[in-house]
């Protein structure tokens, strides 16, 4: 395995993704840092192209800053953190110049990329799946994706989807998103003609069951090209949509 | 509750929906016949406006045979028999003169009324929910009810249901009937605007779990106006649409 | 469609329902305004004969009073909010002068009607249920309804249920509403000739499982001509309650 | 234990329960023989005042008849075998004299007592749950008790329940076995003041999950002196009522 | 159903159990009072043997007093109140007189049975499921029965049980509560000669379900004589017992 | 909707893909055709780039027969029919001159394409796991993919996927094929840069639920860049595969 | 890794278990052999000390013949075979010499070691559990252990289990083996003061839901120091046992 | 039974593991102590080889405090208190001089063994897994193992668990706890060449289910030699691993 993360890293170089210094400083370091409560991926970037992101539920404010700053020292641009809550992003250690984005509860070290490929469509059944799709976009934004909303377009009034069948019709990878019944993703796959990605939500109540139900319904979509990630996890949707937008 | 049988067994009369001689003798009877594996209702006509039914599974052909002879002893001139397997069927006594219809495992002693009323629209995702929409529709037509099909008409090709919206739009009450995801249901009672029966069933594979994920969706249904019964349950929709179907 | 929601929008006009000048002005918006987070369904009323409902549940109060003034703007005369927590009515957009109903967690913008027709039973298992009762209740009052409340009327003491037979006989539709094992659905469906809608509640405990015994229970009664809505969906039986009671 | 076990058998002889000349036998034999694949409970009758009982499903028919014979060998009256299918019947030993019922798929090694004692009312929700009524019935009838069969009187035709109020106030204890939404345990439990055993059955389809509606059903009951046994399990419901029709 | 009633009234008073001027004005009264949230049930006493049990939880306080008033206005002795909070039993109308008793959340109106009859023992496998033992101890005492306490007695350290043999073996009825895996009921079934009602409690984690591990495990015992009430109903087990417990 | 469908089809035909005249005689057609059982859409390969499939399940095979002729008839050049049995296979009209591929129980109306683009590699945990994903593979090489075949290299012997780095790291998508606890999607998601698509199996017994336990484990992956489909779905994930694998 | 295992294997050639030329063999070959449809692992022997097993379901007769000659070939001196039907035994190459165990399902190639070690316990509950006991039984015998049997010794009759004392006080390891509500697990694991490995079988009906309650019930177990195996699953009970009892 | 105790105290005292003095007072002591609310065991060192433990949570501080007293006052040297919260081990009698461990929540009383033996490796998959691996360190800790932690070594980064073989190789149990789909307890077993216990954690979100998503994937491991504990119980896999570790 040595050889061949050596030679993706040194294919990066030579693409210009990291420099030659960042590079050397890389060869000489062990693949990860041990914190002891963590041990976070420094070579991430190298093996999948995606740098380590942060988990923030389940983990205290000194772990979540112990493991930003480790993946800062050893050359990180952007760390991501995901599931941040407002208070422990208040509780974060200052060095790190958090940005945080309430509605998606997402924290980011460093800055947005300025530029952005593709086309994501992100689309909600509701207003209540908001949440949701802005952990969506803003990490397909951070990943470099260019993404555009459509929010509240779900069946019960399907005249606001077929409004925006330009967009539909014109996307690289759409992330379907919806509670309740979750039949958005069925009638996104029956007209798109790109990959979709549907995320159930945990919006409703009574047999809705947190979520179950839009993820079964998902799951047994009578429409073709439609794969499903786990219960609002905008996150996951956005990260492998990302891969397939940046396919060449 | 003497009294009231009474009274609406007179108007039954008065309305000249049965005649004098038949209400005669159906004052005179116990309201059921006790045949010890069961007690046949021979009042539901009047009670309820429609004649007992037989569900034909876990009943013996010897059963059944029973039970269809007390009704037709007693008054009653349409027997239906649901979930009346072909063997089963065939097993019966040859004196009840059954009329079996193989699609929706319906046999029917007496014979289907000619004159039907209103109109129910029952619309299928696809092509194997045919056996329980021909339940509901043999039942809602047995009941006096004139009847619309619409097969394979799930969401993977909107197209299909909106060629379609004339029929959805001019209905009494729609029966939808679907699998899989079941999303057929929340479409119809998006453009519908009149009382949607979603019946769920049980096609479909891996986690559809026998038509739960269809359950889950429909119940979970962004759009309003839309009930659901029972997995695979085409005799009840039709029962209660065709109640509604005759309200004046 | 163009057509289709044209000609119903002229019959309305005919029929007295809305104003000329109204139409004119219908007919001049988009069948939906953009508000970024929703997209309120401005042609709900022409379409399905009822005006857009909002949810409350999940929305913001300036998402809730935004949706709700786009709607009075757009010359929706009554506008319903339902699981609308006392909070969040307090926290509304003064200028919508609403009215709230905490029994039911309803609030109203607009006035509710005078007149009211038919003859709508709403029965319960028990004092618990009674949340649940009053957002069906309220909900078909407001959509223009008679409704008559049984409360506390249980299996558990089948008389009391008894004495209100001749509600039960009168009745254009029911709603039966039951948490714990949800039985009064099946007994007033073999009492009743009219369809039963029934609302399993979330009332109880240990295996009741916040609802799925009652709702499982309502979904394979033994008694016909009844079908279920989601657990403690007051407002949806309600809506559908009423498009039948309206059936003309 | 000894010394309990003696004095419980002591008390038998000095009851006349069993003859001296038995309870010698049974203090010089160890409380079970150990046959390798099972090690029979000869002391059961002493201390639980009911004889062992085979349970035939999972059992060859040489296991069956082995462990039939050891228990007649040791001294026990009358053997009772449940859930034997009419071909293990067949196959068992000659010699054990099988009484075999097919309605309840029970056999029987010795004979049905001739007195019978006190009042077990057994009730069903419909036809198809009669063969767990008669496992319930046969087994009571066994262990001594006088059984009133109540068959079909299910809650979507409530009258027939009503029409049989002396047998439900009279009785020392009732079991109510139905299957679908089970609603019979308590409607039977809000009319009866002696204690009610109910059965839920697998009889049924779709959202009846082979028992699990009715079993959570009775599990949440409104009416209050209910207890619930295992799906199918109509053995153990009279087991119990046995022990407690026979309390002095 | 009204000489019936009649009759058994007047045994009561025959009994002596309820003087001759209540019985007069009871015949008087209508079976139930209509509090439009509630209709306490006033026959009961007569129907079930007996008095109406106030199911404390999802009702408020005012309701609370509003039934307890009216039971004791219409001449029931002892009112017993469950699932009462602390906080609701302070705020519940002082003129009831109210014995709170917070180990088992169970409120008294009126004074305990100075006289209790027979024998039950309540066992629990550990500690923490004392709260649905004094539920089910206090009912049980509140209705006239003597009540024998074996708390922590799990099959962890079977000895425990052992130990107590002599309370098993006499008692009339036992009530096994235990939470987690619940193997406490079928050690006893196996040891007693008695019926023996079981109780599931949500203690636990995990696996455990909140109670649904320990009710699974009771219905499925390989012991005979056990039936099971609902997860933490100590209440229900002891209505029940209780009946037993009193049949001469 | 016309206009973007017409111009999607003069696009074919400007690339190629569809031949002048073929586009005109689409042009004339409707977009499916009514079988009356079936409505076969015949614009979808213009509508998604892929044209509609059969799923053989629940069909007899005259319905496959007429569907398939009807898309055959209308221009269709490959038609593929999955989980096709081998006694439905071989019960097809002989007309269409079926390839029938038992292995994935696939057959193939028309030719495979000979030329094939990209990488998409297909993995399975076990022997047991071939079924899907020879669905899979076929169903990926019909729709114009380059498969590679990795079977049995489980973590249970993780340097056999280890040995496969290579294949993994140049995958352009993979799908990763499990039953049991299906922990393989998330070591190859753990080691690969390309999107992974996770297909459960129903392979297992007990506490693996036909595959319950294998879904949930890949709907949970601690790794990134994993999506899941249906349990047992290999069409669904190659028909995704193929989709992301033809991105450009 | 090709360090350590090279250790490994020399450290084997030390302590005699292979002999020098195996030793030469396998470092000359590949870890695992590719016969495509499966990898079977050559080295887990040195890996893990104990060689590779095959299981039977799902395979064909033609792959498990397959994998097991390549066993034998690459010096594997007993291959056991897990799951195998009765017909898949008799299909399988006679050139293997199979060796088949009906009880428990097992094939064996090679012979059963004469030497047997150490004490493990396996215990069940009732008769209809012993195939999986002999599934362990033969398993850990295979693998060289000591085995004692103790069937039908379930808590219904805790005296046949008390009576074997002796046996689970001098146990290295148990194998507690139940159907039902497992209980027997807890009773072993609250007497014995070695680790109990516990194996709920699918016994049972009802409510046991194919083995899901006696597996909740080992789960939550009161007793300390059990851990549980999956439903019905005696190989990987019997494969840790022997790795536990081997433990010097 | 009383033999057997004694014979095993006399050899806990010829081992040295207790006095002669202290076997005197226990030889006169009765095996448990009855406080009413608890029962604590006094035997279980003698029996088990480990002395009785308390399960925090559900109890009061009182009930933990008298347990703890009566344990300490009967000679037991170190009494380990489980699931204990800061506040309650804040509100335990002084006298008992608690050390209290906040990250796995457990309380000592007596102080920790200083010699350690063998060798347990905890492992996590991640930071979030630490609170109950700590409960199983401390617990593995305080009954005298040596313990290794490899904490936050999930598989989405093999590599970081590849780094740590050794350990692995050289362990003599090792505990693997993961939430999510909990994938490391496999990729451990088919690394390992001792027992795993695997424990599921509720660490995750969605379709994780509060742990029954990595249950489930440990039930059903593809690697041979791992038992499961319930979710979260680190206490009982240490418990059994130390039962393992001491094995001679």
């Amino acid at each position: 395995m040595e050889n061949e993360e050596l030679s993706k890293l040194l294919h990066c170089v030579a693409d210009g993704i990291i420099s030659a210094d960042d590079a050397l400083l890389r060869i000489r370091q062990k693949p990860f840092e041990d914190l002891g409560y963590a041990k976070p991926d420094l070579h991430r970037g190298i093996r999948q192209g995606t740098a380590e992101v942060i988990y923030g539920e389940g983990k205290t404010p000194e772990q979540i800053s112990g493991i930003a700053s480790s993946l800062v020292k050893n050359g990180q641009e952007l760390v991501l953190i995901t599931r941040l809550s407002e208070e422990k992003a208040n509780a974060l250690d200052a060095k790190l110049h958090l940005d945080y984005f309430p509605d998606g509860h997402i924290g980011i070290v460093g800055k947005m990329p300025s530029e952005k490929v593709g086309k994501i469509v992100i689309a909600t059944g509701g207003t209540s799946d908001i949440p949701v799709a802005e952990e969506a976009a803003l990490t397909a934004e951070a990943l470099g994706n260019r993404v555009i909303r459509l929010y509240d377009v779900g069946v019960a009034g399907i005249h606001r989807l077929l409004a925006h069948t330009d967009d539909i019709m014109s996307a690289r990878v759409i992330i379907a998103i919806a509670g309740m019944e979750g039949a958005l993703a069925s009638v996104i796959g029956g007209l798109a003609d790109c990959p979709v990605i549907a995320v159930p939500t945990s919006v409703g109540y009574g047999a809705s069951f947190g979520g179950i139900a839009a993820l079964l319904s998902m799951l047994n979509s009578c429409a073709s090209g439609i794969s499903v990630v786990n219960i609002d996890n905008g996150f996951g949707a956005a990260y492998q949509a990302s891969m397939i937008n940046k396919l060449r």
